[in-house]
């Protein structure tokens, strides 16, 4: 599902990862974290397709927001199990969502 | 491939979408945008992926060239085919990019 964000301005954690060999407790990490992020103060939603490359786009009202979400503790242990077993490589862009228009709305 | 960004400030154009039925005037009309915008001034990059939705998140030095992209007459064409024949729904935002960092570098 597109995100329905309100008007700018609001930040976005632009996630772009490569795995390697599919393994399962990486699904059942993700479907945790899901769980996990839409109770985080500030969280707006996020957006994830995967096809060679994963990218997954969270939404936050603030930067404060994104820090909270990335030291919470279940969060850290996620991540370093990713950088320990999961991911080959990853990129994280923290940016200030600006504009924003949608078609056909 | 994840995209070797500068160092920040650059900006993000965030495209999600959901596309109808597959229409192979979609895919070849892809691959000549991709063509097309990498010779854009102030083109940094692109990632892409799709699962059901659709993300292009595509890498600019300023919202100038964001804008010429934007306006370019092919680019222009590709819209508005996009719009009456490929897209169900889209959304796009345009976000500066403020910190970047990555792993293993």
């Amino acid at each position: 599902m597109i995100t329905n964000t309100p008007p700018p301005p609001y930040y976005a954690v632009i996630f772009t990862s490569i795995t390697k060999e599919q393994d399962p407790g990486y699904s059942e990490m993700g479907e945790w974290m899901e769980k996990l992020v839409v109770s985080q103060p500030g969280y707006l939603g996020h957006e994830s397709a995967r096809s060679g490359l994963g990218i997954t786009v969270s939404y936050w009202e603030s930067l404060t927001a994104i820090k909270h979400w990335k030291d919470n503790i279940d969060h850290q242990t996620a991540q370093q199990l990713g950088r320990r077993k999961w991911y080959e490589t990853y990129k994280i862009r923290i940016a200030k969502v600006e504009r924003e228009y949608g078609w056909p709305i």
